[in-house]
C-alpha cells in the first residue's frame, strides 16, 4: 500500500518552521510497512491545495495530510480535502461539546469561528483531540482514504500514535512488527559495514540503519500474518545484531534513550555518579537528568571551565595543568578522580576538549576530547578527534561520555 | 520571482532523517523576496524525480534540488536533471581536481565512481564545494533555472551562503535586504498582538515573525532598487519596533543568540557570572558555554539536583528546603546567592522546578519554575509556570534563566 504526505502551512514554505512533522508520520508509515514515494508542503491556499490533492488522490492509496485545520479564514485544509472528496461539511455534536470544554479550561472566550473545528465531512471518522481543539478526521472514498490531523506536533503526534497508527495497521492485510536495536560506540559506517550482507539480502525481516549523533538505531522490521509469527521473524535477526555487535547494543526498546539505558546500569548496580565538565560545560549532566528519577543516583556535578574551577572544585593539581595542559590524559583523570570525591559518588565522569572554533593549535587541534571515568578507585580515559562546529563537538562529546560510562560499568560488572 | 525546493533522498521519506535543509533554504529564499509556494520529497528514483521536475520547471522560474549527488548508482539527481534539462555532461576538470584533492586529505582509496561527481551538465555553473566531493550546479535554460546542490547540511549551507545566495540576488530586479529583531521576554501572541497593525499593512518592508523557545525572531525584509534604499525603508520600522518592545529586543544581527547578547552584556559591564541548576541540571550553563570566549565571564558552575547539594555546594539552608521545599522563591534565592559566594562571582542565576513528568502536586505543579539571580549584593525570583514535555519545561526554563539574567544586568545598568 502507498502513503502520501502533504503538510499545509505557509511557516513552513518561509522556514520559520523545522517540519519535524514530516519525519515523524514518515518513520511511522515506514514501521507499518507503508511504501511512501512523495511528500509535499503547499501554503494555506485553496487553489494549490487542490491540484496537489487530486494528483496525490490518484498516485497514492493513502493521503496524509497536517496542518490547516485551525480556526482561522486562513485554514481551509478540511474544507478543500472535502471538496476534492466530494463530502459536505456537517457538525460533529461531540466536536463541538469537546472544543466548548477545552476553551473554557483554557480561560478562553468562544468566538463564532470556533465552532468553524466541530465541522466534519459527512460519513468520516473523527479523530478527537485531547490535547487541542482542532479534531482530526479520516475519509474514506473509492479506494482512497484521506487522513487529516492538526499542525502542532503536540496535537500530531499522539492523535497519531492512539488513533491513526492502530487504523492505518488494521487497513494493511499483514500485520507488521518491528524493534529498535540501538548502538552506540561505534560509527555509522563502521556498523553498516558489519552487517552489509543483512542490508543487501533483507527482504522479510528488512534492516533499517538510522544515524544519530554518537549512535546508530537498526530498525528490524518484519511482515507475517499475525504478531507473533512477526515477531518469531525478527528474533533470529536480533539476535544476529547482538551477536555481531556485542555490548554496543544498548537497548531493543524504541523508547529508551542511551542516558535511559545509563540509568538503568546505576540502578542495577547501586551505583551514583558525578559528572565534572570543562568543554560541554553541563551539556552531559543535562543529559542525565533528562531521565525522569536519576535522582537517586546523580546528586551533584560540576562545570569547571576555567583552570581555577578545576583545581578548587576537582582537585585537578596546578602542576598537571601548567605541564600536561587542561586538554590531556592527565587532567581528564584528575577531574574524574576529584569528582568523585568531592561529590562522595562511586563514578565521574570528566570531559576536557577543544570545541574551537578558537583555541587550536597544531598538537592539540579543534575537536580533540578527552574523557575520563573514575569507578571504584581505578580511572580510566579515552581520546577522541571530532570534527565539525563547536556545537556538533559538543553533542559528540556528550554522547561519547555516556557511551563511556557506560562500558566501564559494564567492564566493572564484568570483572574486566 | 517564484522559486521551488525538491529534496531527493529515501532517507527522508523513512523519516530517518529530519529535512533541515527546507527550512534553510526557504528561510534564505524569504530574505530574498523569492516566492515559494510549493516543496516537495521524493525518494532516489529517477523516473519520480523526472516527473516532478517536469512539473516544477513549468510552474516555477527556480527550482533548487538538494541531495543525490553522491557517487553512487543510487545518486541520480543530476543525470535527471541534466535529461530535463536537455543537457549533456561532461568532465569538469577542476571539479575532478578538488575532488581528488578531497579525497586524498581524507585518506581515502580513489575509485573509479569517485569522478563520477566530476561530470556536470554542459555550459552549467560549478558551485566549488569546500566541505565535500559533490560540487553544486546551476543550469539555466529557456527562462528556467535549475540549482542541484548536496544534501549534507554541512556542504550545502555554506555553498548556499556563499554562492547561491549572491547569485539569486543578482538575479531579482530589485535589491532585498533584510534584519531580524529578536526579542525575548515575552511571548509569540503578545509579541503579534503589539504589532498586528505592523503585520496587516506590511508591503513593503515587510515583517515576518518566527517563534523560537523563548524567543520570538521579526523579521524586516524590504526591496529596493539599491542596498542603500532597502536599508533606508528598514530604519524606521526597526526603530518603530525597537520602540515597541523597549528592552525585549536583545540584537538585530541574525547571528547573534540570546547568550551569546548575555555574554557582550558581561564584556561591557566587566563582569563575571556562574550558575546553580537543579531541574536544568546543567543545560543553562551548557547555553553559555555555546559562547566561544566566554571563559573570561564564566568559570565555573553548579548542578546540585539533591538538596543536599544545594545544601553542601550552594549553603542553602536546611531550614529553607524544610520549610519552604526546594522548588520555592526562597530556595531559588539562598541558590543564587550561595553559587555567587561559592565561585567568587559578580552575578549567579538559579534554576529550581518541577520538569515532571513525575513530582507535581496540587500546589506545585508540574511545569512550575523559579529563577533567582543574584547581582552585588541583590538577589532577585521569578515564577513561571511552563507546560509541555519534560525537555520543553528544561528548555524554556533555561531560556527563561538567560533572559532574567539580561533583565538583571540591564536594570542594574541602568540604576533601577
Amino acid at each position: 500500500m502507498t502513503v502520501e504526505l502533504i503538510c499545509v502551512g505557509t511557516e513552513l514554505l518561509l522556514g520559520n518552521t523545522v517540519n519535524t512533522n514530516a519525519a515523524f508520520i514518515s518513520e511511522q508509515c515506514a514501521m507499518l510497512g507503508l511504501s511512501m514515494y512523495y511528500q509535499s508542503v503547499v501554503g494555506d491556499n485553496a487553489g494549490r491545495l487542490e491540484r496537489l490533492l487530486c494528483v496525490a488522490k490518484e498516485r497514492s492509496d493513502v493521503v496524509i495530510l497536517s496542518g490547516g485545520l485551525g480556526p482561522t479564514q486562513d485554514d481551509l485544509t478540511k474544507e478543500t480535502a472535502a471538496e476534492v472528496m466530494g463530502k459536505k461539511l456537517v457538525e460533529d455534536p461531540r466536536a463541538k461539546q469537546e472544543i466548548q470544554a477545552c476553551l473554557e479550561k483554557l480561560g478562553r472566550t468562544i468566538t463564532e469561528n470556533n465552532w468553524k473545528q466541530a465541522q466534519v465531512p459527512e460519513g468520516s471518522k473523527v479523530l478527537y483531540n485531547s490535547n487541542g481543539t482542532a479534531p482530526g478526521i479520516i475519509m474514506e472514498e473509492k479506494g482512497t482514504c484521506m487522513i487529516l490531523l492538526p499542525g502542532p506536533p503536540n496535537e500530531l503526534i499522539p492523535m497519531f500514535e492512539e488513533q491513526v497508527y492502530p487504523y492505518l495497521r488494521a487497513l494493511q492485510p499483514e500485520t507488521i512488527c518491528s524493534k529498535m536495536v540501538k548502538l552506540c560506540g561505534i560509527g555509522e559506517s563502521a556498523a553498516e559495514t558489519k552487517i552489509l550482507d543483512l542490508l543487501d539480502s533483507q527482504k522479510n525481516p528488512t534492516v533499517a540503519p538510522y544515524a544519530k549523533t554518537g549512535e546508530v538505531h537498526l530498525r528490524v522490521t518484519a511482515k507475517a500474518e499475525d504478531e507473533k509469527t512477526a515477531l518469531s521473524l525478527i528474533v533470529p535477526v536480533e539476535e544476529e545484531l547482538n551477536r555481531r555487535f556485542g555490548d554496543c547494543v544498548y537497548t531493543d526498546d524504541p523508547k529508551v534513550t542511551l542516558e535511559e539505558a545509563v540509568a538503568m546500569l546505576l540502578k542495577e548496580h547501586g551505583l551514583t555518579v558525578t559528572t565534572a565538565e570543562s568543554c560541554t560545560g553541563g551539556l552531559l549532566a543535562g543529559r542525565l537528568v533528562n531521565v525522569s528519577g536519576i535522582s537517586e543516583h546523580f546528586k551533584e556535578g560540576y562545570i569547571t571551565y576555567s583552570n581555577e574551577a578545576k583545581e578548587k572544585l576537582l582537585g585537578v593539581s596546578h602542576e598537571t595543568l601548567e605541564t600536561y595542559g587542561a586538554v590531556s590524559p592527565q587532567t581528564a583523570a584528575e577531574m574524574a578522580q576529584g569528582g568523585a570525591k568531592a561529590a562522595g559518588a562511586d563514578l565521574c565522569v570528566s570531559v576536557t576538549g577543544i570545541a574551537g572554533p578558537e583555541g587550536g593549535t597544531k598538537e592539540k587541534p579543534v575537536g580533540l576530547v578527552y574523557v575520563g571515568c573514575y569507578c571504584k578507585g581505578k580511572v580510566f580515559t579515552e581520546k577522541k578527534q571530532f570534527s565539525g562546529s563547536r556545537s556538533k563537538i559538543r553533542e559528540y562529546s556528550v554522547a561519547n561520555a555516556l557511551t563511556f560510562l557506560r562500558k566501564v560499568i559494564l567492564d566493572e560488572a564484568a570483572g574486566k
